[in-house]
């Protein structure tokens, strides 16, 4: 039987955005294998209501638990504010989302205390990173924005010029006056618009980025339970409930790595 | 026993789109009953697979079927481009797409025979506009581009102002050096942006909206079965795989009209 530590991680996502997080646990934890579950049959999340997508994370949850995993990453930011609370309670393993690691790096980041957060309308509308930055750092004061068209242009590569540049200004206009130093990437599609946004709301904002931090929360998670894989092989897998094509085309400017191989699971 | 003519005829869509075929629907048949089926659960189709739409759109279907309907319309594009042989075999009751009808309309109204078609990444890859134009028409030239950031504009609502007029630009500037005097909305969400497209592809082309010409060829196929609904109190339900709220509230401006209620099924 093999020990316990050698069980994978399990990361899931609606979709391509959580392998911004499964490429900074690769980077930070070399030895840990992984299990990585897209949900591209029903990507979006972050437009959908709190009870779907709630039902979609268990079904995610229990395909990943079935695969073994010894601790299962929430690396979607919608999911991460709906559904934590109930995977947690449900699943025999720890439980880790992106948006508590993202809301302490941003509240350890800001000198002024005045953070701003953008995401999807499920995540804003969750009123989670709010939650989590004032329990980080009580007086905090948070400016909320959600950007709905950031995920279809990261997901059509449409990531630099005239347009996504104007949708960027459009959207945070309102942030560049509320005078942040702090801006929280709170979904895993914004890196890759890091460039447009950073011009929108000002070059000396800091952008914060979730994927570190979350890598950062499941070393420690792991070290607390004695879980940390000891040197050996590491084992990758990736799996998508639509056709892997687009997913491995995609997906490799996530991952910054080509996808050679993604399974397609059946998950009506 | 009520007459199998008083039975509603069916319509789904992935969303709300499809509230514009209703719209046609309800205005050229006021005296049929209607069922709408909007899978908000799993909205988009036109950027997901033809395998994961043919499944979705089965069980559509089927969930309308259950509700006795004497008609079924797929009110949406990519659903009919890969869908509709698949539900005609299977199903007992006739079937009509929102392609063929549009593609007829759009070689009627060509005088050049150069038709320019616009459609979600699933639409324009599975060639259907292309396959009904060349049968309608004989010796046409197509013009086909995918606009994938269409939707997600339509469903914000950001349909006027710099955003979409610039968005509109970039992917019609090749069709307006086309020459082309027919252009076929080949989306239901994309009527709502009718005025940016018309002025990026140029204000003498002339625009078709399957909504009006399917609404014709339902008539039609419900006259050759006899099954036109006589005068009488006609119903119309709206149903949703997610909650209401935003479909009620994106909904009205597809339908023109205020939505009171629609009924959240549970279709996992």
């Amino acid at each position: 039987m093999r020990p316990e530590s050698s069980r994978p991680i399990g990361v899931f996502d609606s979709g391509v955005g959580g392998l911004t997080v499964l490429k900074a646990l690769m980077e930070r934890l070399p030895n840990e294998s992984t299990v990585y579950l897209g949900d591209t049959a029903r990507v979006p999340y972050g437009t959908k209501s709190a009870e779907v997508v709630r039902r979609y994370s268990l079904r995610n949850a229990e395909f990943l638990l079935a695969r073994d995993v010894k601790l299962l990453v929430v690396a979607c930011n919608t999911a991460s504010s709906v559904a934590l609370p109930s995977l947690a309670e449900r699943l025999g393993v720890p439980v880790v989302g992106v948006i508590e690691p993202g809301a302490r790096a941003a509240a350890a980041s800001s000198r002024s205390g005045r953070i701003g957060v953008i995401g999807t309308p499920g995540t804003i509308r969750s009123g989670a990173y709010r939650r989590a930055l004032e329990a980080a750092r009580p007086g905090v004061e948070v400016k909320a924005k959600s950007c709905p068209l950031f995920v279809p242009l990261a997901e059509e590569g449409w990531t630099e010029g005239e347009v996504p540049t104007l949708i960027a200004r459009t959207y945070l206009e309102g942030l560049r006056h509320d005078r942040i130093d702090t801006l929280v990437l709170g979904c895993t599609h914004y890196p890759l618009l890091r460039a447009v946004i950073s011009e929108a709301v000002g070059g000396q904002v800091a952008l914060i980025d979730s994927a570190e931090a979350t890598a950062v929360a499941v070393e420690e998670a792991l070290r607390a339970q004695g879980l940390l894989a000891s040197e050996g092989e590491a084992t990758h897998q990736l799996s998508v409930t639509d056709v892997p094509d687009r997913f491995a085309e995609v997906g490799a400017r996530f991952l910054g790595r080509p996808i050679l191989h993604a399974e397609q699971v059946d998950m009506p």
